[in-house]
């Protein structure tokens, strides 16, 4: 998508210019990764004109592969971004209805090269909420990537301007399924696949990780998931947050285990869920230990809220850093 | 339309910021009558969201009264610009599909409140094209400023990008009888109306007058126009401009007239047609030679083409200097 | 005013270019309430050129009226800001001598036309602080809205640049007679009125309420006003600071309350208290709890902060939502 | 003075930010000489805020000594730019009533400091016009610049928002007397010294070289001038401008001598006068013959307009490459 | 190598900031090579650290490969640049010495795997100028390419601040055996391989072709090259020039062929020459009439010249609009 | 040097434009000393180039003197630097290998006219780990700094990217012989004196004042100091830093004295040391405690941390204000 933000704390009505930078979801997956080391290819379909190039450009300037992008359709999906301070939240507007790529087709990706030697694939909720088209692309995708033996993880993410948490439930529980690894934020549990969070004030961000907990559980046994991550914000103000995350596995994360927190100075807060997947991935397919896992994910996400734009550019050594009690912010020469 | 353009000169693929304004056919003919001291009205549908108020916001500013704006619908449109130099042209991508202008309905507006001691109602043949409803909201308005005795005035505007040359005359052509005055540039008559015209290669811009004054004697008698008036650009590069117009009626200008030529340095010549339609527009209200009228047209145009943003931010003070032999640009202290 | 502020956390001395804005006591309040739905007027004396064009367009950007604004006299009144961060303070250097408005007289406006089907009179102690012809000219105003049924409420914001105590008071405590609502500071009563706020330090902002609670009472006997509103600022450093009021009337706010607290990450603070002076205005004409009014100035005023700029670009909504408990500045999408 | 300028081609209406800088003619002077690398000192009286500062800290950035600068005053004057572009001329807006440098009286400078060693003093008729105190404190100084036997020049300069002709004349006819060196441009000799330039249409800017010489040989012979250096623009648009000068003294410019001519594209054409006048004063200086003085006068200021702000940012050594015929533009690795 | 330019027209001595982009000589080649539509690849070595992480991104954001970039050594080599106006030339400021590249290592570089289904390899005459140990490594290289049957190309290049005329034919007459099809501009020639330009003035540059075909003939003659290319610049002044280029070879272009001609209104000039020899290299792979080759070489990097930073960001589809004829610039919507 | 740092919080991979100031540690002592109202005279080499010759402007235009800058050498010194948040901590690299200033002889400088009239010589520990020949340079400067009989201060400075602890302490240690004042920060006397800091950890801050008044009882007895200073840095985070010092001299800073601590929210927290350094030379030179001018210091430091770029561009009137209590950041009208 094309993210259009106003600079510095302005509102939408003061902006006489918009900063521009590209991400999304499965994007801000995939350019993380490619940060933090990783080989990453992108599967979507982005419209031939200039603007939809220049989306290209930046998933390759930031070491995506583009082999995978059908170019075509008629728009790229755009949001529009309000950073908000103190107690004034931030703002999105979106504005991606026709999107290329809700247009799609199964048919128009070769699966078999798309998976040939692949390790992961990750999608998210947001996916099949684009409309038929799409989701039944994402379904043979799963069912490639099945075939092939590829780990799937896939992150909630609710979005309640896409569909209603009927329509989610309906379409995501039998996705499931495919999925080893599903990543979760505080509400996304109840509003997608209807395991409701109990005595949990999302607003104020109290949270109870024996709650959490619960849900993880009743979650791995009920679609057999391999591992459930929760991320965890507290949010404090629109200018500060709390930022952990817990998950539960069948390894060094059982019982429940919960993260390191972080209280975070945000300078921007968008993507913080998927630069957590992205670390959390690249934990589980290159750590030993699970919660060192949860950890990377923890940490990347936090460096990722105070850099600008959807993608967290941060190496594995800075990732590493963090993990291992570098949090002080001293300057380095 | 919200319009978004590159700074300076930079392609699509290079920018990091794009300049935010607000722009579209009517809206810079009204905004245009509103700094030449008119009082103008915008007549259109914008979503209720904050970067529809922006544009809502934007007319205000420039003194277009919002009284006639419909709130609602799912977006609004959006254009992306690149200003080309000297070989290189300038290019714009539109991107207007489903947006909230469009859907607007006949319903959703008091005709009677709108034309009630209205003089002069502007439409351009861009509005037809949204669509059917749009269309039908158009012959509706175009109706009852006929039973209100208002002056209307049409700019042909043929866009590619929304339809055939066919689909555009099929609409264009039973809607001219209730036009009073014909705006065109040099494709928009062969185009929109099937009003051919020989020999002329608009690439490059060597213009016959004799050839136009030819099409605009077809096109009055075709359909009664009180005037037709057509733009004659001469692309000499993207960096500079010929411009000059030509106007037939059964006044002053008969036989046909040709203003005056300018040699424009291009700063940004989107809206160049729109501040002629609107300095002619003026011109005709308040002038008593429809020659004068032209020039104003001419001169107020010219002007615009050096102003960045779609709108002509120009008193009638500075229209009429031009006019009256001002372009020697010496500085005013 | 012509505000003139530096980039970022520049100083003075290093500035290349100032971001431009316009504001000013009064102004911000009439933008603030047109923000809030409210038809909102500004009154004043604007010069002809272009900078002063500029301002009467942002107050059209904005919601307001420029119907009664008079055009004329010499200069527009600037103000030059610098944002200061952590242990180093704000700065503003006034350049406001000979402003157009400080030469505004009564036979300009038409007061029968101004406050007619008006609801409410806000002005500021800067107005008077002008010079005479001001003086007499708010005078004359003064004596209209009374005659017209008019409620008025005045911000005393007093300004030692513009006058000593001594003379504030001399014309300050004549003008009180007219006022339905006292809006102040934690200085304002001692300076303007000098009604002594003891044993107060502004300087840490360590508040007493009790004390406050007493000044109000005097104010409100002295005076006989309908309501004494008092802003509390505690200015924990120049990017932090506490932020509430209290009100005393014969209402719901009697005995004194003290709204809600709020802890601010400041953006930019000047104009908190214009925004207070209309969320209170305006929960004063719409709500039936007086102490609902108060907090809606409070939060208004706490969203004003986060802002850049003099206005409060907020909706009603937006304070509605802090007011009911949304200062987590949860994401909005 | 504060020049604030709007970016690009923005009109003062559209503009969020002022580009910031400093100048003014004797300033302009100043720095030029001091980049062509002459001791050069500002003799004015300037506010002692941050803002006056700055003033102050861009005359010492570019090499113009502060020692003679008096601080004090209530304000810096400020002045508004907005450049054209094609037929659209710039604007300049003045808003300098009040500065404090129309307030430096005669007994805050030490007159024996400032011209010990000098050699030249350059003032232009910009002071005089500021008011009676500017008009004493000058000739107080050109009386001390002649008891030290320092040569003058004067730069007519007259701004018809300042003063009448008829007060110019009244006021500039005697200060001549101390004059060594007259500057001027096509219109200053008439408006100021009431030496009429018959048949010139300064709108268009047809020259007539003749013309000018005759009024150079009436003024140097009326007031003994030792030179009379008249600067010649045609004013093509206000993109693009012909420069060149002519001069009449004793020496190699007798009969009077045309320089090269510059058909420039310009950037900045503020300054421009000022700027002829620090590369004629630094030719006199420096060469031997007059008309190189000349040339070097002419191609410093075809540099200056295409440089940005007031001051000519240009080392002697580029200069002089114009001069002697680089004036093609090429790459310099 | 970063480029860091001022902003607009500005003085390196004015500039707050620097605009940030990356290029020279073989960087711009492969990436105006990838822009229109070929793998390109580029061959150096930069350092490990983020400025040099950023160079690399540019890269692949813009098409090219960095499959075969080293990294490491100690610096990225720097220039900065000032665009000049009008009679104002730009600047090059050089500060490479130490850069990485020059310590490149011929053992650093697998040529099997770079040359493995290669079809070109383009140099320029920079490349040996950086030291011994560059020029080593160019041999290498030059060697395995002809081993491999890669064509190679080179652009003189002369650079004065590298190295003397004596030095740069010491070394480049023995490289070019290597060479297939030689380009450069007026100058190369003689500074680069000691073939006199008789009669040529440059810096006005008066072109005379018989004068360039003498030349184009001796080098083919002398070195066996199978084409030689030279670009023709007319330096108008800073703003403007005339572009065209010639070329021989047995094709063709014999006898000499020269180019249609372009008169450039300049925006970025850096980079022509290189946007020339990758449109060049396009036109020789793809076209058959090499005539149509020279066209594509000259029209690309006349788009080049109209485009900000060191890149020829331009489709194929946009360079033979351009070569068929449409070098109006109107706008394309 | 040349400073080039990425704008608000971006990464230097983000960056398409650099913010441009000069800085390094004597410079921005120099700067700061003339902010404070002092002489101030910086010894240095700069190149003959315009980057150079913009290093020289910016020195003169905050107040200090280029009289003793020798002009030559091949580049000049730069650092990029990113800004950090919060987890995320600010980098910096540096690129001066070969720096004008590393080539500085003895020879080039004047010393007797350096030092006639010099009241204090202030160096760091950066300038002798530049090479041999800075290193010889420095030592000839000291040398004559004692002759004159100036008063000499040190900053210790370690930089482990030019040298390593043992090359620190064989160089440094001969030269505390011509030291008065010695400067550090927690980790410098470990490193460039060998004077171990026991069981502190400088990541977190814990700091233990025991401990380093332990150090620098240690220092001021082997080295014969006058007085030792040591700054305290506590990193709570890259956002937010605590801010002291401690001093011990045979003054009223024995026992050693701590000064007050400020809590700061950074803005840019390179040069906290340098303007620290500066306070503290004002301090000892101006008052007679020198309790005080150790606060003078610490306050003057802490605002530096709130103010873009290297220098400290505060006044002595806002640094006492700091010392006597004004934490608050009330806004200043």
């Amino acid at each position: 998508m094309l993210r259009l933000s106003t600079p510095g704390f302005e509102r939408f009505v003061q902006s006489k210019q918009f900063d521009v930078t590209f991400g999304g979801g499965e994007a801000n997956v995939a350019a993380s990764l490619a940060q933090l080391g990783l080989d990453a290819y992108f599967l979507s379909k982005i419209p031939k004109h200039e603007v939809g190039q220049a989306a290209v450009n930046h998933l390759r300037r930031f070491g995506v592969s583009d082999r995978f992008i059908v170019r075509g359709g008629e728009r790229l999906g755009i949001y529009f971004l309000e950073t908000g301070a103190s107690q004034r939240p931030s703002k999105v507007i979106y504005d991606r209805a026709g999107s290329s790529v809700s247009g799609l087709r199964a048919d128009e990706i070769d699966f078999d090269a798309v998976f040939e030697g692949a390790t992961w694939f990750h999608w998210t909720g947001i996916t099949p909420a684009l409309g038929p088209t799409a989701r039944e692309t994402l379904r043979a995708a799963l069912k490639a990537a099945r075939e092939q033996g590829v780990t799937v993880s896939c992150d909630l993410n609710f979005r309640k301007k896409l569909w209603s948490p009927e329509e989610a439930q309906a379409t995501m529980r039998p996705l499931m399924e495919f999925v080893d690894v599903c990543i979760a934020n505080e509400e996304d549990t109840q509003l997608s696949l209807g395991v409701e969070a109990h005595d949990v004030d999302v607003e104020t961000g109290s949270l109870s990780l024996e709650h959490y907990a619960e849900i993880a559980q009743a979650l791995k046994e009920q679609y057999e998931f391999k591992a459930v991550a929760i991320t965890l914000r507290e949010s404090i103000s629109a200018s500060r947050n709390g930022w952990s995350a817990m998950m539960l596995d069948d390894r060094e994360c059982s019982p429940a285990y919960r993260s390191s927190q972080y209280d975070i100075q945000l300078v921007d807060r968008v993507g913080g869920g998927d630069s957590f997947a992205a670390g959390l991935i690249y934990g589980l397919i290159r750590e030993t230990d699970t919660r060192r896992a949860l950890e990377i994910g923890v940490a990347a996400s936090a460096l990722k809220q105070t850099i600008p734009g959807d993608f967290n550019i941060c190496s594995i050594t800075e990732v590493m850093a963090l993990v291992d009690g570098g949090g002080s912010g001293r300057i380095q020469r």
